[in-house]
């Protein structure tokens, strides 16, 4: 599950070309061919640009070519900006002229239907064979803003050039990218990389993602998707920008019912579950961005600051209401606003006896007939305190010519002073003011939560990045030799892969049942135990809290009889005696497999909590025993596993290491097993035994069942 | 709980004056008395302006006088520019001059301390006797922007003075307001009248929120609100408000723990829970921003675009990942998005075969070909749908020159033939096609999610708006003849309110016990009945499924010796009797007095969920039968009550009369009772009684309480 060095390489012809031939260029730069033309000699772009048209000997001032085996010279990329029914013959020359990558503008694809699906699926399989990558097909290309390589045909980028910088921006949306490259502009973000990716025939999201990883010119990237269709390789591409610690931070839609339906008429692409995606976004460290201000947001403070090195907050206002929004914001995304240290007040009480000087530091109206005020009460929070991040709230002074040394000199000072320390300044700016601190890597909101969400946002990249990926070693696939499993079958598989399970015993008779039952302590339950049972319950399969030897016995005949008079047709097996387990807390844990991302592991607390709160959470298999705290600690009732009503806290660890384990062993069997559901798993305190108390374990080749409800 | 018209009119002189008093104006517009003077020349103010200043015979060019009793002349408002310490003798001064109303910016009063606060007294006492309205002190002032009267000493107005508009803006802070004063200028917003409180020490937040309700240059109120002190004001301004369909939009800090303390160290006002302060805005229609950017993105939509009519949302994009991401939107806020109807759907096809039709409308990038597909998708939408409010995601022809007609002429059209309809175009702008779309009603944003939003908050406003406020009529009050309740009490103080309880009856001996049981029926429970011990269960006094008499016996001296023997001062009274409930769903009902807001009624679940995940929710009293259904709707478990697992639901209609008639009841006793809790009250399915079953009922003159726990 990693993308090799030469895969990515493979990108460079497409994504940094040094010649760019053009299929169905024009001389009119308002046309779907002409328009490329016309931005990559606007862009003064240094390479060759081959205008290929058989109707003409030049175009747009260039030597034209009437196909691309004519230009005999190497073309790492060709746009191909013909319609669908020239597409092919285009491909095909391409091939013969040895061109490396497409970029192919042209629609009438899978997005048409079933005919465009197939003409697509050829298009695929002929550049697969030819190796040539493709970007496309229906896509509006890419810009490489660093080399001048406009490869696109909105003539939005004539209306405005987008920015030079160092954030990626990847869109599964032609329309949808343009229009945030726009808007990126309009908001002064400068761009090193833009791909609009289309149908992705070939070429993914993913695959754009990798390459910008490794992109020198990239250092954040944003993403809007609506749904991958290789989760592997997004997954691996999100653990090589790990790597390269470059946040990503990703726009995905689809998060509503409504919103996935239209999603999947819309790219005909398979949505998968919405939740598995955000639980796989955060597991691997990414952002997720509830709308464009926010991916912009948080992709400009990637762009400008250094990462926290902890998550404690100063808070520095000339507002109290300011610093009051501010610590709200904190409390509520996560960050500590630590209090500032009793010499720290006295020194600030010293200079403005009516501050407030616990952090938030609010050093009133004052400010105004005293500016130094402002540097003063920064230094001694600085020098009291040990903040990853500050924060300071300027009301005007970044637009008032009279306080221009709040924003410029006492910020480069701070900067130089502290370098890896995340400041951010809210204030209304002018340009000069705005680029200055910017160039000191302090970043500048105008509004105070939005600063404090995005420090948040840099915090949790900053402790991602100091995960040390902890290598999760799989055990043997064990032999699925059965396609049906009944619960005794279920445990003992689950037992064997390490999971604590309750411990029954199988039993044929009612003597045998008395006798178990007595050997593992009363009071006991009994479970009839056949594979052609589903619903055990719902035949009279199940006996609980059963007391004595007599009260086994009977149950036994009357569990057998009724599930036998129920199913028919049911081979039992006799029953399952198991300890009746009272105490503890009922948690759930499970095992799918969703079809972006494989096998994925679910954890929740039994009863209500997640049948109408849906208080559940995922993660994708498998997950190491960190990520398993984690995981546990995402859910809303966390608390109660902490002990609430005088209740001890249960054994969080054993918990931890049980998904973890489980994890691990649905990633070994992702081949042969389709879900498992071990419903209760009971926790409970530490020296008491936890266990799976019941189990549903459904192979792939068949769904033969065993449980109890 | 109204303001009449006459205390509005006494805000008239303030906030509209015809003559304007300077005490303590200076010749240098730098300074804090100079700068009203200057301002208000230099925005033509029309009335008379009297600079105050015994040294000078001339000031920027008007005469001067020594005191305000040399005026002469009537003067509606003085504004005082002096330092604490000359504020009293300027406010004798105005009251022998027969000033009508003062802006005081003299900082040094309740923000500096206890002699400030004493200061402060003094001092609202004398223009109270005076019958001076004040504004202030410490406060930044006001903005009247249609008049010309700018009553304030901050000089940002003069980088960029407010644009003017139908938007009130009021903050108790006056660095935050001045801030949210100069971001409005920046996003275009017209502002009609700007308020800064200050200490607040007359004229609060909700005295200027009352005045701009009858404002008629204003249509829209934001707010900064860190605490009110007089409740019962703040909703009264509020309802003026909504009897004049004006929206609020309130940013109120201390949301948490940290924050909320964080305002009180501020402000020194009774910060009051944050969690009231959410319900009691929420009843009153009011919508609450998390930050100043939703604070002017719902007020902007509010300024410009009628009210939908209905939560039916009409979406057409040109980018169908747009489409999604706002109809995700849509869901998650409650909005509608429903299919287009079948001839509509394949209107739009035969034109756009590969489009989505459906609504979201996709007309796709046939756009670029074809503009006029744009406005044939959206009058076949308004065709063949009935929607309130209409939005479209346009990319970036907002900016784009030669797709002018589909921002003006296609708008301007649609609101021609639809006058009602909430409209809101998605896209790039340039200013002209901007203020052509806001001069048609139509709504710009850059963010297609923000847009859903501000069309759900202006839905929201509709509806909170065609409520007809029933009055809701008070009980008589109870006479509270006892300190101390005893359960026995408290159930009957409840039954009498018309709360339905469990019908429990007292017993004094075990026999009698027994006799009770066996008239109420088995199982029973027994409670013992002492109104001095607080915590029955925790001194043995409870015994539950009691099955036949001899139990009850049993039990009536076991928990009766067993509560003397832990509580040995304690009178006991006998045994409460009653039905053991098993079924139905166990529900919270309380009744607390909140500091700022008094009696307020809580709802929530039994169980973990209260206690874990603070699934409650909360209203002022009284409220009517329909409020209590909203407010049960508001819990997170909402589904329970509605019947999960199989369970039928339960009779919503009497929790909602329960809760409604609590609510009177605790506002009919608003001067007597401390709290209630009703612990469980247990709701059942229609046709089976639903009851309280415990109940706790604490005095204001004593807390002696009677509960089971």
């Amino acid at each position: 599950m990693s993308l090799s060095p030469s895969q990515q390489a493979a990108l460079g012809p497409l994504f940094n070309p040094q010649s760019i031939a053009v299929v169905g260029a024009s001389s009119n730069p308002a046309k779907i061919g002409g328009l490329p033309v016309e931005y990559l000699l606007n862009q003064r772009y240094p390479g060759a640009i081959y205008p290929v048209n058989p109707k003409q000997e030049r175009i747009q001032g260039l030597q034209a070519y009437p196909t691309l085996r004519d230009i005999g010279a190497p073309i790492d990329m060709a746009i191909c900006a013909v319609p669908a029914s020239g597409v092919m013959s285009a491909v095909e020359d391409a091939a013969a002229a040895g061109v490396r990558s497409i970029v192919m503008f042209s629609s009438g694809f899978a997005e048409t239907g079933a005919d465009g699906v197939r003409a697509q699926n050829d298009l695929r399989a002929f550049v697969k064979e030819s190796a040539i990558r493709l970007l496309g097909p229906n896509c509006l290309g890419f810009v490489n803003n660093h080399q001048g390589v406009y490869a696109t045909f909105t003539p939005a980028l004539k209306i405005a050039a987008p920015l030079r910088g160092n954030i990626g921006l990847i869109s599964q949306s032609g329309a949808f990218g343009i229009f945030a490259l726009m808007l990126a502009q309009r908001r002064g973000l400068g761009i090193s990389h833009f791909v609009s990716t289309g149908n992705e025939a070939d070429i993914e999201l993913a695959d754009a993602l990798a390459w910008q990883a490794l992109d020198p010119a990239t250092s954040v990237i944003l993403c809007y998707l609506e749904g991958a269709r290789d989760g592997e390789k997004l997954c691996a591409a999100l653990e090589l920008a790990r790597a390269q610690r470059k946040p990503v931070v990703m726009c995905k839609v689809g998060r509503t019912a409504q919103g996935a339906a239209a999603a999947a008429s819309h790219t005909a692409s398979l949505a998968g579950c919405d939740k598995i995606y955000d639980a796989v976004l955060r597991q691997y460290g990414v952002y997720r961005a509830q709308d464009i201000h926010e991916l912009f947001d948080i992709g400009y403070a990637c762009s400008v600051a250094p990462l926290p090195v902890s998550d404690a907050l100063g808070i520095v206002s000339i507002s109290g209401g300011a610093g009051v929004l501010m610590v709200d914001e904190a409390e509520r995304v996560g960050l500590s606003v630590p209090l500032l240290a009793e010499a720290g007040q006295q020194a600030i009480l010293k200079r403005v006896p009516f501050a407030s000087a616990v952090n938030p530091v609010d050093i009133t109206g004052q400010i105004l007939n005293e500016p130094a005020l402002l540097a003063d009460a920064v230094d001694t929070m600085l020098e009291h305190g040990q903040y990853g991040a500050m924060v300071s709230f300027q009301a005007v002074t970044g637009i008032s010519p009279q306080h221009r040394p709040l924003v410029t000199e006492l910020w480069a000072r701070v900067r130089a002073a502290h370098p890896p320390l995340t400041i951010a300044v809210v204030s209304l700016f002018d340009e000069q003011n705005r680029k200055f601190l910017e160039q000191h890597r302090c970043l500048t909101f105008e509004e105070p939560a939005a600063a404090v969400r995005a420090i948040a946002a840099l915090h949790a990249f900053s402790r991602h990045f100091a995960r040390q990926p902890v290598p999760v070693a799989l055990p043997e696939p064990v032999a699925i030799d059965r396609a049906r499993f009944d619960e005794a079958d279920a445990l003992r598989l689950l037992a064997d892969a390490g999971i604590p399970v309750v411990s029954s015993r199988v039993a044929r008779s009612a003597d045998e049942a008395a006798g178990e039952a007595a050997a593992l302590g009363f009071p006991v339950v009994l479970k009839v135990l056949s594979a052609d049972i589903a619903h055990k319950s719902d035949v009279g399969g199940v006996a609980l809290r059963l007391a004595d030897s007599q009260a086994v016995r009977a149950a036994f005949v009357r569990i057998t009889e009724s599930a036998a008079r129920a199913v028919p047709n049911a081979h039992i097996e006799g029953v399952l005696v198991a300890p009746m387990i009272q105490d503890g807390v009922e948690c759930i844990l499970g095992v799918t497999r969703d079809p972006v991302f494989g096998p994925v592991v679910m954890f929740g607390l039994g009863g209500i909590l997640v049948e109408v709160l849906k208080d559940v959470t995922f993660r994708q298999a498998p997950f190491d025993v960190a990520e398993a705290h984690r995981m546990i600690r995402e859910i809303r009732a966390w608390p109660v596993l902490g002990g609430v009503r005088g209740q001890a806290p249960v054994d969080v660890d054993t918990l931890a290491e049980t998904l973890a384990t489980l994890s691990r062993f649905a990633a070994a069997n992702a081949g042969s097993i389709e879900s498992i559901d071990i419903n209760p798993f009971i926790a409970r305190p530490k020296g008491q035994a936890s266990c799976a108390v019941d189990a549903l374990v459904v192979s792939r080749t068949s769904r033969a069942l065993t449980d109890e409800d």
